[in-house]
């Protein structure tokens, strides 16, 4: 096994059901044996603070939560996190994987929602700067499997509750931006796990020196 | 007694302990005087999810609210008042006086935190668009003064709890913004209540049909 590099962020990113939470626990198997602590994170949520926003945006309310305070709620969710976990964590010494992060917004809110993409890089530049994770593992997936997949796995929130043609859009958007980024690889989540696994095994030697 | 123009957003604005809540009393009474109905609101807060983000702005945490998230949940507050209290209650005839509004966001994040006013300035464009109080009474007030009040009425919540020169650059802003725009009105909350609520009622002339 080959040393790793120092100590960065990686994020799985992917629609509901695409197996992000499958590709976490791969991903800190990886860096486990080659010797790293792992600090796991999930977004929307990760602090205090950042969990009463999950909450919010995920609960079904009375009072419709309007696109734009949705949009906020994450970011402001994501600042918490990346201020008082990430950041430190990294300055630490530890690796971070992320279950979702940035591109999540710009998918969805983006996308499936149709907010302005031009506000979104304003809040993101405004929020998190230069922060950014080393790699991301998007993991595509059709949503109507998707779905299928996370009904099977229990009741569904408030946002997996759209409409297909929401997370369609989401997904274009989603593959739009991981074509023109280099540090997005895209992993086809469609295929038999035994698969999935193999592609994002191969995609984490990027995390090893050379 | 002249009658009133259409249903407009009246605001009330200023530092802690200027005299906010005893001027949306004056300005409710002024209205309802002329046959108006009034909605009262304030911010942050107002509707049951707002409330939830006011909660999270205004109470201590072990964890810190970084400005940024605090600008953020600000806004999120903030749009969720506007769609579905404030824009109602306009659509159906009722005046609406509020205690504070997007200039307290301006004063408060842009001139005490010091955020970057451009950012400020996107955000509420791609919240509000061309939303905008009709009248807003900016009640100016010596920090030390307006602090004296607001402690003698009470316990200090997390923003209350900052140092002098934070009011400071939060009240120099204000008073910028202020003079910047029309539909401000400042006045000076250092004299006795009686002299304010005559300049209070001399300012609400504008909003009697000519
Ligand atoms: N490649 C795959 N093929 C079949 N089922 C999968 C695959 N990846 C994940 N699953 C299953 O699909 C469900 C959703 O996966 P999960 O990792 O929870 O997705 P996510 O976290 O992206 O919502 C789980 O029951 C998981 O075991
Ligand atoms: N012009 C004034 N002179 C003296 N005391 C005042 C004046 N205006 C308000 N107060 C008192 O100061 C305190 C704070 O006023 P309040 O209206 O609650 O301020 P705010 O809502 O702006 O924090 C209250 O006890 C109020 O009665
Ligand atoms: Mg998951
Ligand atoms: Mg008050």
């Amino acid at each position: 096994m080959k040393p790793l590099i120092d100590p960065a962020f990686v994020v799985i990113e992917g629609l509901e059901g695409a197996g992000k939470s499958t590709a976490v626990a791969r991903v800190r198997a990886f860096l486990e044996q080659r010797g790293a602590t792992v600090v796991q994170t999930r977004e929307p949520g990760g602090t205090p603070l950042a969990e009463k926003m999950r909450e919010l945006v995920k609960t079904v309310h009375q009072e419709p939560l309007t696109p734009q305070a949705e949009l906020l709620l994450m970011y402001a969710a994501r600042v918490q996190l990346v201020e008082n976990v990430i950041k430190p964590a990294l300055a630490q010494g530890h690796w971070v994987v992320g279950d979702r992060h940035d591109l999540s917004s710009r998918a969805y809110q983006g996308g499936g929602r149709q907010l302005d993409s031009a506000l979104i890089d304003s809040i993101r530049q405004a929020v998190l700067g230069d922060f950014k994770p080393a790699l991301t593992l998007y993991l595509d997936i059709d949503p109507k499997l998707g779905l299928e997949r996370a009904k099977a796995r229990g009741e569904l929130d408030r946002i997996e509750l759209e409409q297909l043609a929401f997370f369609e859009r989401t997904r274009a958007r989603y593959q739009a931006l991981a074509q023109g980024d280099d540090s997005i690889v895209t992993i086809d989540a469609g295929q038999p796990l035994e698969q999935v696994h193999q592609a994002i095994d191969a995609a984490l030697g990027r995390l090893e020196r050379r």
